[in-house]
C-alpha cells in the first residue's frame, strides 16, 4: 500500500493526533483564514469556476460570499464551545461526556455548487471545525477551481489536515481505506448508492451522509390556486429554472388541483425560458433522456429545444408509474392534476423521502393531514414558498429520509452539520488535569453544560 | 402479508400517527405509569426471572428498580421537554426544527440482564420517549419474564404503542419490515453482525445501534501496582466474576507490568470463587469453548471447574494471536504481562473498539498518552476503578467504536439515548397554529431553545 491516497489517508490520520486537540479558539481562526484567503483570491477563483461551470459571475460571486460566511459560521460556533454538548454528572461516580472528532473523513464535492458544496464547501467546514482532517475528492466538473480552492484551504491549515484526490478509482480507494472514519457526498442517487454499497463492504462500517437529491413537491391548495394562481406560477417558474434546475431544491413535482389557467400560464412561461449551458455534458445527456421518459409517460405542455419542460399527468397516472417520482436533474417539472383532496393526500403518501415538500394554502384551505403526512416524508416543510434556496442558520435542515439521503436523521446545512462527525466519549474519575478543557470542573472556556442534570 | 409480525407491525405504525404528537406530559404519565406497574407486579416479575436466569433475588430486585428509575428519567427528560434542541430563526426566511420521532422501532432484548436491557429496559423507554412506538423481539433465555413484563407495558400504553414477538425469524421479519424505521439491539458480536447484513439488505436502509459487547481493557501502571496491586487485584476479581461475568462491560482483559505477586494474588482468589450457574447452557457451552481457546494460546494460572479462569500471555503472544482479543463471555480474563510502557502503548494501539477501557494510575505514572491512545477507541474511559457498572446518568456514554457496537457515535445508556430514534425537521414560514407547540413563537411549553443563535 503506496498508492497516492495511501499516503495523504495516512498523513491524515497523523495531522488528527494533532488537530483533535486544537482549541476551538484556534479552529476559528483557521478556519477565518480560510475564508480570508477565498476572499483574496475571491476573482481568480470566480473566473475559473465561471470557465468550468457556465454558472455565471453573479451567482458564483454570490456562492463565494455564502461558502466564506458558511466558514466563519462554524468558526463562530467552535470558538464559543458550547456545542460539544458537555455534560457532568458528580454522581456515586464521577461521569463527564462530550461529543469528540471522529477521526480523518471523505468528502465527495458536487458538481452543481463549486464553491459551497465542493472542496470549499459546508461538509469541509464542518468536518474542520468538528476537529477531523479532510480528503476531498474533487468533482470531474470544475478541476481547476477545485485545485485552486483545494490550494487556498491547504496553506492555511496545518500539514495533512486537508487533502485533495482526483478521479473515480482514488474516491473508491479513499471510501476504502481503514483510516477514513466517515464520509460525506452530494450528487446523484447513482453515485450516492454507489458509496453506500462501498461503504457496507468495510470490514469496518463507517458512517456515510450522502445527499443525493429529491424531486421536491410543491403542493397547491383550492383556495391558494384560485387567489394566487398567476403568482404561484411566476414563483415556480423562477424556482425550476433557477440556476438552469440545477439545484437538489428543484421543485420536480406540483401537485395541484386540475386548473387548464394555471398550466397555461406556467407552460407560457417554461417556453419563454432561455436556455442556457448546464454544468457538464453528460448532465445535459442525462437531461434530455430524463425529458424523453418522461414524454412517454406525461403529455408534454412546453419544452425550449435542450431547455425548460414542463409536463402534466393526472394522478392516476402519477400513482401509477415509479419513473415519474425520479429526478430529473435539471429546469423540468411534471404537474400532477388531481380532482380531489383525497386525490392529493394519496399522491403525498405514495412519495418517497424528500429533501423538502412545499404547501401553497390560503385562507379557507384545510392542510392539517397533508402537512402531517410530508412532516414524515421530508427534512423541510416550506409554507408559501419555494424549496430552492437553503438559508444557512442554525436551524436550517437539510436532509431528509431515504433516498433523499442516506441517513435522514441528520443535516448537511446549519450548524448541527457538525455533529455528523463527533462520537459521544465519557471519562469517568478522571483527574482534572487529565480532562479536556470543556469538562474541567472549574469550566476554564466558559461553555454552555449540563451539570448534574441542569 | 398477513403474518403475525406484519400484522403487529402495521399496528406499530398506526398507533404511531398519534403517539408521535402525544404531549411529553401525557408521554410522561405513561412512562411513569409502566414503572409503577413494574412496582406493584415486582414480587412476581421478579420471582418469574429468578427461575429464569438464576440471577438471585438481590441482583434482580436492583435490576428491577435501575429499570424504574430509567423509565422515570426518560419521563423526566420528555416532561420537561427541551431534549428536543428547538431552534428558531428570524431570518430572510423563517426557520425553525426540532427533534421528531423516526417511526416504529424494533428492540432485541439481551440475555443478561432480563429487566433493564430487556422488554422493559432503557431501549424500549428512550423508544417511547422519543415518541416512536415499539416492537421488541423477546431473547428465548427468559420467555415468562418477558411476556409477564410486556403484559404490565401493554396494559399501560395505549393500543399498537407497545408489540411483543418471539423467535429467531420473527426477529428477521421483523427487522426486514417496511414499517419499520430503526433497530436496537444488545447481544452477541454474532447477533449483531447477522442483524446488520438483515439491515444493509432492506431497500430502504435503517438506522441500527447494536451493542456487542467487548474486553473491556484495564490497564495497570507501574506505581498503582506496586503501591495497590492487591487492592487492585480484588477489585478486579469482584469486577471480573460479578454476576458470572455476565456483563458487557466485563473485564477480559488486564494489562500490566510482569508482576510475579499480583497474578499470585489474582489466581488464588480466582481459585476460591465459587461456581455459579450461568444464564443459559448455550451461554455455558460458548465459555467453556472460550476457555478452551484461550488455553491453547495463553497459561492458565486458575480455573474453577466450569466457573471463574484466570490467564497469562506476554505481550508479543497477545499482539500476535487475535483471538486473545475476542470477547469470551463469562468470568474469565487474561492478564497481558508487558516488558515496558512503550509495550503497553503497543496492546493499547492494537486494540479494536471498546465500550470501556480502564486506566490504574498513581502519583508518578505518565498516562498521558494512553489514554490519548484508549479515548479514541471506547466509548468510556475509566480511572483508578472498574468497567462494571454504568451510572445511569445524564452524561453516561454505553457505546464505543466498531465492533463494540455497529455504530460508535451513539449511547444507550443515559439521556442521550433518546436522540437515537429522532431526525431531524424543519418547518419554513410555518403559520404559527400548524407548528408543534415545542417550536410556537410564544413558547407555550417554556422549554430551552436557541432563537437566532443565542
Amino acid at each position: 500500500m503506496t498508492s497516492p491516497v495511501d499516503s495523504i489517508a495516512r498523513a491524515a490520520a497523523n495531522a488528527f493526533a494533532t488537530w483533535s486537540r486544537v482549541s476551538g479558539k484556534r479552529k476559528g481562526e483557521l478556519l477565518r483564514a480560510i475564508a480570508a484567503r477565498l476572499e483574496a483570491d475571491g476573482e481568480e477563483i470566480v473566473r475559473t469556476a465561471n470557465e468550468e461551470t457556465s454558472l455565471g459571475v453573479p451567482r458564483l460571486q454570490g456562492e463565494l460570499s455564502r461558502t466564506c460566511n458558511q466558514l466563519r459560521m462554524f468558526a463562530a460556533l467552535v470558538e464559543e464551545g458550547s456545542w460539544v454538548d458537555a455534560r457532568i454528572d458528580h454522581a456515586k461516580v464521577d461521569i463527564r461526556s462530550m461529543r469528540r472528532p471522529i477521526g480523518p473523513v471523505a468528502v465527495f464535492g458536487a458538481s452543481n455548487f463549486p464553491l459551497a458544496f465542493s472542496v470549499p464547501g459546508g461538509d469541509t467546514a464542518s468536518v474542520l471545525a468538528a476537529g477531523c482532517t479532510v480528503i476531498v475528492k474533487a468533482h470531474p466538473a470544475h478541476p481547476r477551481t477545485s485545485a485552486r480552492t483545494g490550494k487556498a484551504i491547504a496553506e492555511a491549515v496545518p500539514k495533512g489536515v486537508f487533502g485533495l484526490v482526483e478521479g473515480f478509482d482514488a474516491g473508491i480507494e479513499l471510501v476504502r481505506h481503514p483510516q477514513i472514519r466517515a464520509v460525506a457526498f452530494t450528487g446523484s442517487r447513482r453515485g450516492g448508492r454507489a458509496l453506500m454499497d462501498a461503504v457496507a463492504a468495510r470490514p469496518e462500517p463507517i458512517p456515510l451522509f450522502a445527499e443525493m437529491g429529491s424531486i421536491n413537491p410543491v403542493f397547491i391548495l383550492p383556495r391558494a390556486l384560485q387567489t394566487r394562481g398567476a403568482e404561484i406560477a411566476a414563483g415556480l417558474h423562477a424556482s425550476v429554472t433557477l440556476g438552469v434546475g440545477q439545484f437538489c431544491t428543484n421543485p420536480g413535482l406540483i401537485v395541484a388541483d386540475k386548473a387548464p389557467e394555471f398550466v397555461e400560464e406556467l407552460a407560457k412561461k417554461m417556453a419563454a425560458t432561455p436556455c442556457a449551458p448546464m454544468l457538464t455534458p453528460s448532465i445535459a445527456d442525462a437531461y434530455r433522456s430524463g425529458i424523453e421518459r418522461l414524454a412517454t409517460l406525461a403529455s408534454r405542455r412546453a419544452l425550449v429545444s435542450g431547455g425548460a419542460a414542463l409536463f402534466t399527468a393526472d394522478a392516476r397516472t402519477f400513482l401509477e408509474h415509479e419513473t415519474l417520482m425520479e429526478e430529473v436533474f435539471g429546469p423540468s417539472t411534471v404537474v400532477v392534476e388531481c380532482d380531489s383532496q383525497e386525490r392529493m393526500l394519496e399522491v403525498a403518501r405514495a412519495l418517497e423521502g424528500q429533501l423538502t415538500a412545499t404547501i401553497h394554502a390560503d385562507e379557507g384551505d384545510d392542510c392539517a393531514e397533508l402537512l402531517r403526512v410530508l412532516e414524515r416524508k421530508v427534512g423541510r416543510v416550506v409554507f408559501n414558498g419555494y424549496p430552492t434556496g437553503v438559508e444557512v442558520v442554525p436551524s436550517m435542515v437539510h436532509g431528509g429520509p431515504y433516498p433523499a439521503t442516506s441517513d435522514g436523521r441528520s443535516t448537511s446545512v446549519g450548524t448541527r452539520a457538525i455533529e455528523r462527525f463527533t462520537r459521544l466519549v465519557a471519562w469517568q474519575n478522571t483527574p482534572d488535569t487529565l480532562l479536556p478543557d470543556e469538562l474541567k470542573e472549574s469550566n476554564p472556556l466558559g461553555i454552555r453544560r449540563m451539570v448534574d442534570g441542569k
